[in-house]
């Protein structure tokens, strides 16, 4: 069977790995020659909106799946008419648009940060007169270079935030203290059955994750339940089929709706060797129609990206549960190059590996 | 750095997919087009011998290995101008020649079945009554078609025998009844460490390896230390780096050597999900100087061969713990297909699993 997929980065090259044991062919269409995924299928290399480089991609593939979001949603749904497109486009449109992805969230009863949408610079003054500072002037679409968004911390920033926004339609979102970041990774086959794996905790650096651990510690069964009903809501509101993630802010016992990405997710990645059947694997078998695997956590997982620079494999490989995972990118500070996942029997044990993991990794010289 | 491997079958592929993630890039040499490992490599066409072939093979890469040891030991020392070759050509030497291979675990003092090498049809009768009936005439140097044995019942045999191997230099050996075989992989690093993984019991049908159990039951510590220090005896001796296998048969308390194969081996397919590091992992640290992984098990294994036709990929993902693993090869009678690894936490749970997923292999009709 062949799977087409829209963007070639890590998340396709990981994807190609997971499921080019399943006996499975991959395509992918990326406008970078060195798209990470190039190793483990066919490339086209091509723009995301390119008919004929879209129209090449999903010609005799069973199914076209997407590993990036920012895709324009018309160009896939047009490749409906060669092959099934999973999860159904609906999901692109919805989470690219954040008052879209704000309605979504209220739809299905999941609570979030007050916000009002702008869409002029009266509408911000007059949102931030109800939301409070400190606020966050967000595009409601994202920029593909991780632009269009500004703090505000009172109303007389309001005029160089709309200028440093270039005055697109936006939300204004109020910042909301929180314990801290959770996120649950999730998948729906096609009969509607669900699966949601144990909820990570995430921590950031400029805006990047930074490492995340599995299962998320001192989680209530109450939380548990709350994130699932969450994430289960969304699934079947979007009529979804793969893996999608939902990510949260925790506030004392109570999670609030950050954003979804409808793919597999950064915050997944342990499950390739923490789970009994990894993010990737689960996202192929739900769009392929075979029965999803086991969400189970195999020990207590962590991981570490690696951002901008990599260390030296030796040390990594030295340490006792680390597996590293590297993507093949030349470095670029920000750019996210590999991970590094690490396993242990119990917590204790995880969180000390990955303590020597984060100082190898901090000690990595930048690139260039 | 890029990874050369004479070979490309599933043993290639099962590298190129350990190996991916650590960063390497693969080419693979290999006389069929459509060979397993395409898909994780360059592919150049040609066959073992073919000089051109092999210098492309190895130009620019940073190691040379094998995933397939009946190459012509010539060529691959040829190779050793452009690039370290390891394990190196004399563990090929060594098992291409099963007098050798015997001379070997004499050297080293691993038991064996009593054997004689037979060179002309008088060696073969004075051989049969030296070594007694029921026995094993063998040819020293293996076939590629997998020919080259016959078993004798009494002296009676001797002439149709010594015609059915074409009179080449073999060895009679003596069939002794065993209680059951057993393998040990084994790892050695280019600064002579070794790690042996847990001792796998396996079964065959055919002459093809059909089941492997990880860890393999009833194992006395001194059962498993005997395994060991053969395994690392044969490493040490050949000054062996990479991944190594050792098949023995089990009789009373004791271990008598059957084979080496000086490569990653089917009995160990089971690390990929069952072990901290999979013997593909291993063997590529081992070959670049990288650090050894930890060997440990990870919870209870099992292995199932998929020889002549595969199942359907629905049933065996039902099975819970189960990892389908196919090589992308045309069904043909006898030839492996792929594997179902099976994961679980005790190993009472594992064996109810393997015979679900054994009961479901043996349904799959032939193919053709």
């Amino acid at each position: 069977m062949l799977v087409a997929v829209v963007g070639g980065g890590q998340l396709g090259r990981m994807l190609g790995l997971a499921g080019i044991p399943l006996g499975l062919r991959f395509r992918f269409l990326d406008p970078d020659p060195d798209a990470s995924a190039r190793e483990v299928g066919e490339l086209i290399v091509g723009e995301y909106d390119d008919e004929d480089g879209l129209k090449r991609l999903a010609d005799g593939a069973d199914v076209v799946t997407y590993e990036f979001e920012n895709v324009p949603v018309d160009a896939v749904r047009a490749l409906e008419r060669y092959a099934p497109v999973l999860p159904n486009p609906r999901a692109l449109e919805v989470t690219q648009d954040r008052l879209a992805e704000k309605t979504l969230f209220g739809v299905v009863g999941i609570p979030f940060h007050a916000y009002r949408p702008v869409d002029s610079l009266e509408e911000l003054r007059a949102a931030i007169e109800e939301v409070g500072t400190p606020a966050l002037l967000k595009t409601r679409r994202m920029g593909y270079d991780g632009k269009g968004q500004c703090e505000l911390f009172d109303q007389s920033h309001a005029a160089a935030a709309w200028e440093a926004i270039d005055g697109a339609p936006s939300i204004l979102e109020a910042l909301v203290e929180f314990d801290r970041e959770l996120s649950v990774i999730a998948v729906r086959d096609d009969d509607g059955q669900t699966r949601c794996y144990p909820l990570v905790e995430n921590t950031h650096r400029e805006g990047i994750l930074r490492t995340s651990v599995a299962p998320a510690p001192d989680v209530s069964l109450d939380l548990r339940t709350q994130a699932e009903r969450y994430a289960n809501a969304i699934l079947d509101e979007l009529d979804y089929v793969g893996v999608l993630a939902l990510e949260l802010f925790q506030v004392g016992d109570r999670l609030l709706a950050n954003e979804i990405a409808p793919r597999v997710h950064n915050s997944g990645h342990w499950s390739i060797e923490g789970a009994q059947t990894s993010q990737f694997e689960n996202h192929l078998r739900a769009v392929l129609g075979f029965p999803l695997g086991s969400i189970a956590p195999r020990g207590a997982s962590g991981m570490v990206n690696l951002v901008g620079s990599e260390p030296d494999a030796a040390p990594v490989l030295e340490i006792a549960g680390a597996h590293l995972h590297r993507y093949g990118k030349a470095p670029r500070p920000g750019r996210k190059l590999g991970h590094i996942t690490v396993i242990a029997d119990d917590a204790a044990a995880r969180d000390e590996r990955l303590t020597q993991i984060v100082r190898l990794v901090d000690q990595t010289p930048a690139e260039g």
